[in-house]
């Protein structure tokens, strides 16, 4: 099909698709003529995919390309496979600033293992705590605790589901069960939220 | 102070501050000349709030607006006053074409009370459900079921420790003890499956 058809069909703009094949994370079409080239379903369902990443996903499409490459291309070992494919953007990258002490000492709390190539995540949560600190705001006693075993009672039921017969179904797995199911669970913790909410003070 | 202190000891750049200043987020400090206003504490304290919710929590500049609006009048019943503290920004707005049928059918089955009122949440979840369809993920049997269950738990603790005390420490609360854990929670999953992964798939 033709650039017009392939927008109508996805419903992305034209400007967009093109937009995506000069960054590459869209394949290029097979030419048949100076201005003109022939796309097929590998491309539709390349875009259905762009558009859920960058969508609801959230993600820059520098984070996308890096994502495509991890499942074009599979690490050999399964625990690094699913590092990369569950790895914060770039945007996380290591600070010096960051408190590692406090995350690491809080891992040792949990039982969990402190891995030096796990940096950039514990980046992550030293900033998410800091932020609550910057905002002068202060969890409930237990909450901290409370929220890490949830995550962790979550995060084992979903590795017990990982694909592991192939390289590319496992990335393609672990990297949209990482990312889409994100929206997810925030939304559900404010329907839950308002649920309580209307139960404790609503009369229900 | 003058603005240059207020910048040193926030942190936050004049430029930034001026912007706030004509964004109506942070209120006017008390003006001494034509081109000069002194600021004090208060500024300060609003400075990190604004920089908490911008930084961490990702808010734009409008929905930060009306979040400092709720603090400074709050609704009546506190029902309403969560659910103001809750609901998702302008972003989120409804939208015809989501599918709040199977939303709703969902509800029913986890006994959750449907109200129109909450539709903007609504319209998140469809759309949540809707990304993974676009990218052709199906989740695994029972995982909607479990992330449901698991934000019921944490929206039902986290309930529970919400100050009654003053509509304002109420709705402070809600409003950063609602936006400033998400960063925390999907950091801490993130963690929570290198650690589930490094147990199954390391020697762990």
């Amino acid at each position: 099909m033709r650039i017009s058809e392939l927008s109508s069909r996805s419903g992305v703009p034209v400007a967009t698709i093109k937009f995506y094949l000069r960054e590459h994370v869209l394949h290029d079409g097979v030419r048949t003529a100076a201005t003109q080239a022939q796309y097929d379903e590998t491309h539709l369902a390349r875009l259905s995919l762009i558009r859920a990443l960058v969508g609801v996903g959230g993600l820059s499409i520098a984070r996308v390309h890096q994502i495509l490459h991890t499942i074009e291309h599979p690490p050999e070992s399964m625990h690094e496979l699913l590092g990369l494919a569950t790895a914060p953007g770039a945007a996380a990258a290591h600070d010096a600033d960051d408190d590692h002490d406090r995350v690491h000492a809080l891992m040792r709390e949990w039982g969990w293992r402190v891995s030096e190539k796990d940096c950039s995540t514990h980046a992550s949560l030293a900033r998410a705590l800091q932020a609550l600190d910057d905002a002068e705001f202060v969890l409930p006693d237990g909450a901290l605790r409370m929220y890490q075993q949830h995550m962790e009672q979550i995060a084992t039921a979903e590795l017990a589901t990982v694909p592991t017969g192939s390289p590319e179904a496992t990335v393609r797995f672990v990297v949209l069960g990482t990312v889409l199911p994100e929206s997810l669970l925030l939304v559900l913790r404010r329907m839950a939220q308002q649920e309580a909410s209307a139960r404790r003070f609503d009369g229900g």
